[in-house]
């Protein structure tokens, strides 16, 4: 399957030039800046100017790529002296990413084992960061075509952005959603505005509008309301990480979504790269939740919402029981229940395909 | 029942001295400013330094007082039509609240059915206006008591602000958790941010804090996972009006929190005084849902959040069918299903205690 041109591309690449779309700017100006040095590349992954856990891992690959080229050395050691320390230094930018770590590692490792003169090695940490890009653009688009076909004309309700901007360009919730559009369906997306950093408000609602999706953002307390209405198709969202028996981590949120929606009986499918399924988690109950700073809640636009006095809980994701899931869609197909032994034979099906 | 001290006042009468706190300024700063004009008022309830619907009837009362203390006139004839002016004028204040054309028209009719001398229709109006000020506060006390005693020890999560700020100073969902923290309950209140308006993360986090109960401020999609964790005694909501099968139209985002508590087996209460209820409706399908200008989602503090381009969908309320409700508290006492016979009763019996 072959990766057409993405709706958006959020980082991208024309010859030594690579840009990407200061994320921290949208919805209000659409700024594309040039990353011209490791420094710079570590900055916009630190102030979000680039997030989403795909995105993050092509954009610290590029980071390597950036090290490389401006590199001095003029002896593989050398070289992969100065990778090392971009590699150390990117690694710092968002400590908790664990696709940053992902890449690094990738490319890493693959300089490592291959060796070879200073030309050889800067063209390897090239061409795996490009690789890198090209298997989530391919993963996105698979995952388009095979959500695509689970949707008809209508509505559909999304939660936060697992979208392009979030990716090399599909992303995954909304890769079904691109895809049906391209092949002519009728859709209106549901955009949750996702309290409290606002990513359905302030991303999708901007990658859907500028692809010609048309989108309408309600506020998370909402959805009950459009669902009860009638009219949704399905509920579409992403996964931060699947544990074995398919019970999914994803933005908090999702799980009132989830509830809500098999209450009313509307179809509820999580989009995935087969990376998100972490077989060494039985449950969901083992995955560990992220607490984030309260400050999210506290202020916005430095105005003080929540009073001194109170305390503030913000977890970053919750957890969706795999009960609640009616299909999770990953690159390779549609996946229904049981779950646990479709993931197994899926992931080690890809190890195989990766080793081989 | 006696109405004791509420925990808040947001009017508060001093002899002729009316002053309400500003709840614009909230949670920043607590400002208590002297209404001294029937325009200050008109402009304190359109600007919403005074809300909530019984709040709002206090306030248009007391503003039809001011206007028959300031009016020069010395014929009856001549106060009425000045009074008459006043509550002309303040009946545009906030057009869609029931209670501000409730509270002018019942000071009107009082005054026109009873007639006398100027100095005998000025008592009648700020008689009026404080028995409003009373039967709320008394009313807010009884739910309290009734409400409180069905809360333990451990932790209750509201939505929105049905509080002390709302009304004369108890509120409808948290007297219950005044009354029951007064009794020595050891209470943690989960306070839903709602948005779009955050009342619960400024009003309800800000006037339980200054009560002295200990309060936590979580975002709308975060109470699926407290009440997943576990330890929550009972979800606590206010309404804005009642069908005469129990249905409840509340604070968009009501309805999810119900179906979450609902599938959880955790206990819904809805608190509300008698006059909320609406026997003309027989369901929550009849319930027209307001909406609201789509600024309040797509601007906050002046920053916009949603892209032009996107649409957006804002109702103020939500319809939370009456099986998932555990029980209504009133201010004659608790009801549960199944609930029309029993709010049936419960208005005739309030209607004949008014007419007696």
């Amino acid at each position: 399957m072959t990766a057409q041109t993405p709706p958006i591309e959020p980082l991208a690449i024309d010859g030594d030039e690579i840009t990407i779309i200061d994320q921290t700017l949208l919805p209000g100006e659409e700024r594309r800046i040039v990353i011209t040095s490791v420094e710079e590349m570590w900055e916009a992954i630190r102030s979000l100017r680039v997030r989403g856990a795909p995105a993050i891992g092509i954009a610290a690959a590029f980071g390597l790529d950036i090290a490389a080229r401006l590199s001095p050395a003029t002896t593989p050691e050398a070289l992969l002296a100065d990778i090392d320390r971009a590699r150390a230094h990117l690694a710092t930018s968002r400590p908790t990413a664990v696709n940053l770590f992902w890449a690094l590692d990738r490319v890493w490792n693959r300089l490592t084992t291959s060796g070879g003169d200073v030309d050889t090695l800067r063209s390897i940490v090239r061409d795996e960061a490009l690789a890198i890009l090209e298997e989530d653009r391919a993963a996105g688009r698979a995952i388009g075509e095979f959500g695509a076909a689970l949707l008809g004309d209508g509505a559909v309700l999304t939660h936060c952005n697992a979208g392009g901007l979030a990716t090399s360009g599909y992303g995954t919730a909304l890769a079904p959603i691109y895809v049906a559009h391209e092949q002519g369906r009728n859709l209106l997306v549901y955009a949750d505005e996702t309290r409290p950093l606002l990513q359905g408000a302030r991303l999708t609602a901007w990658e859907l509008s500028r692809a010609g999706v048309p989108v309408t953002v309600i506020g998370d307390g909402m959805a009950a309301s459009v669902l009860t209405r009638g009219g949704v198709q399905a509920v579409l969202v992403g996964a931060d990480r699947v544990a074995a028996n398919g019970d999914v981590a994803n933005k908090i949120g999702t799980l009132p979504l989830a509830i809500v929606a098999h209450t009313l009986g509307v179809p509820v499918y999580v989009a995935l790269p087969i990376s998100t399924i972490d077989l060494s988690i039985a449950t969901g109950a083992d995955i560990p939740i992220e607490e984030r700073d309260a400050s999210e809640l506290r202020l916005f636009n430095e105005r003080t919402i929540v009073p001194d006095a109170a305390g503030v809980y913000n977890p970053a994701f919750d957890v969706t029981p795999n009960e609640l899931i009616t299909a999770l869609i990953t690159e390779r197909g549609v996946i229904r229940p049981p779950y646990e032994p479709a993931l197994r034979s899926l992931v080690e099906g890809e190890n195989q395909a990766r080793s081989s």
